[in-house]
């Protein structure tokens, strides 16, 4: 299997180096971009990983220049992986008519539905195609992976995790849609990718994965909510993530924040805490 | 006078409050945008102020959004401020030209060349109105007030401080346009703004004042420079303004850092040492 990788720029950052690639997507079928903050400790051998998953939106780069993880990441000597949030010239008709489906809102699944299910492959993409190649390609180590991100990412971080349970030793969110079936985003996103079948949106909904949920993540969920975040009300529903996670027995640290909206300054501001929290484990 | 500030936007981060503002400016001409991080301890009083200078292209985003300030803003309690590159809008023909010269590109000069002198007065803009306004209607400290900057803003920190001797406690910069008398870049800018006059061109260039200074700075001057920096050859020259500082008996931290770049990657890095700098000498 050939899965060469189109080195597009690096820089030197926290004494480690931050990577852009491009490489042509098996799981996705077009050109994808995502990015690689490599840690000191990465030109000793194998380090822990951590996927991060963006919003609406964003590209591949946004975290890396918003989130200020590298400084911990360095510090910890975990690698961090981001991906763009959707394909990228699929050629859908009404892909690009808004900003949140179609192109920048993959919404991290696979879609069923025609004609979005050609190229609108993002879970196959995250979870076995970017794993691989950044297991396998790249020094990240496929025993100590965790999960993270934000809005759309944070609900593709709640959903992957247990979806794919095993892969990740480690999850957290910012601001997640924590129940999409219940939201105006994921009717929207999940009507399109899935089509009218709303057993299978419930699949894809952290909440009610959660509430069926027998094999809890040993160290906790860590959540973190501003708010004063306009799309808390109608379009977040933590409250529903948090009394799923009581149902399952789920270890859950929902920590609700004054005044924090859903941008980049409120994530910068508890990304520090979030590193910690997946450093604990992955290190473990 | 009348000094209405148009609140853009502000968000919570570090515990503080990040804001965008808008005003008409008197020194300019034109509406202007700039920043301000306000950290907690704004809350109790009047904070030391560290005033921030971006390179070509940027704007007063740029340095809120990729610098990674706030979180050392926060703790030391400094309120950090950024203005734009240049005026907007000026509708000076072949403003939009080139990305090195007009728009994003003012080089925090008062141009005396027509039709520049106009609207092209970044120096006053900084030093007086943008000075008046974080210390008078904001909580900056007028006699704890720091500068700093990157490239065409590291010129502009090491000139404004050294030109306005007295009224910036504190100095550094980031792969600052040291010599600009002697680069492409220089040359460019200080032959529009300025027009021909060689002798007007030296009052702009940090090493020329530096090696005719009888006023050093107490605290030394802090710059870092990473050496896989493309424009390092031709456009910066830090070693000019070493050996001026050396000449003139200006203690000066010049750090060169193997293989970083010119981009915030490289900022972000060393960032942490740059805010201890300054919280040193503006809270002594």
């Amino acid at each position: 299997m050939s899965r060469a990788l189109e080195l597009i720029s690096e820089h030197r950052c926290f004494d480690g180096i931050q990577r852009f690639y491009k490489h042509e997507s098996e799981a996705i079928g077009l050109p994808m971009k995502f990015s690689v903050y490599l840690p000191p400790q990465a030109q000793q051998g194998k380090v822990p990983v951590l996927f991060y998953l963006a919003g609406l939106t964003c590209t591949e780069e946004t975290f890396m220049i918003k989130g200020g993880a590298q400084r911990f990441a360095a510090q910890h000597g975990i690698m961090l992986v981001a991906c763009d949030t959707s394909p990228r010239g699929a050629g859908v008709p009404g892909e690009d008519e808004g900003w949140d489906f179609g192109t920048g809102a993959g919404f991290y699944l696979d879609a069923t539905h025609a004609p979005w299910n050609k190229h609108y492959r993002m879970e196959s993409y995250v979870t076995q195609e970017l794993f691989a190649i950044a297991t396998e390609d790249l020094p990240g180590d496929a025993s100590r992976a965790g999960i993270f991100g934000h809005s759309m990412g944070g609900h593709g971080a709640l959903v992957l995790a247990q979806r794919h349970h095993g892969k990740y030793r480690s999850v957290s969110a910012f601001a997640p849609i924590a129940a999409p079936t219940r939201c105006p985003w994921g009717h929207k996103a999940f009507g399109g990718y899935l089509g009218e079948d709303q057993q299978a949106w419930k699949q894809h909904d952290a909440s009610y994965l959660m509430s069926q949920s027998k094999q809890p993540f040993p160290g906790g969920i860590l959540v973190d909510q501003g708010m004063a975040d306009s799309f808390l009300a109608e379009q977040l529903y933590p409250e529903a993530f948090e009394q799923a996670c009581e149902q399952a027995g789920q270890a859950l640290t929902l920590r609700r924040h004054e005044g924090y909206d859903h941008g980049y300054y409120f994530i910068s501001t508890f990304m520090e805490d979030h590193m910690n929290f997946h450093a604990k484990q992955l290190k473990a």
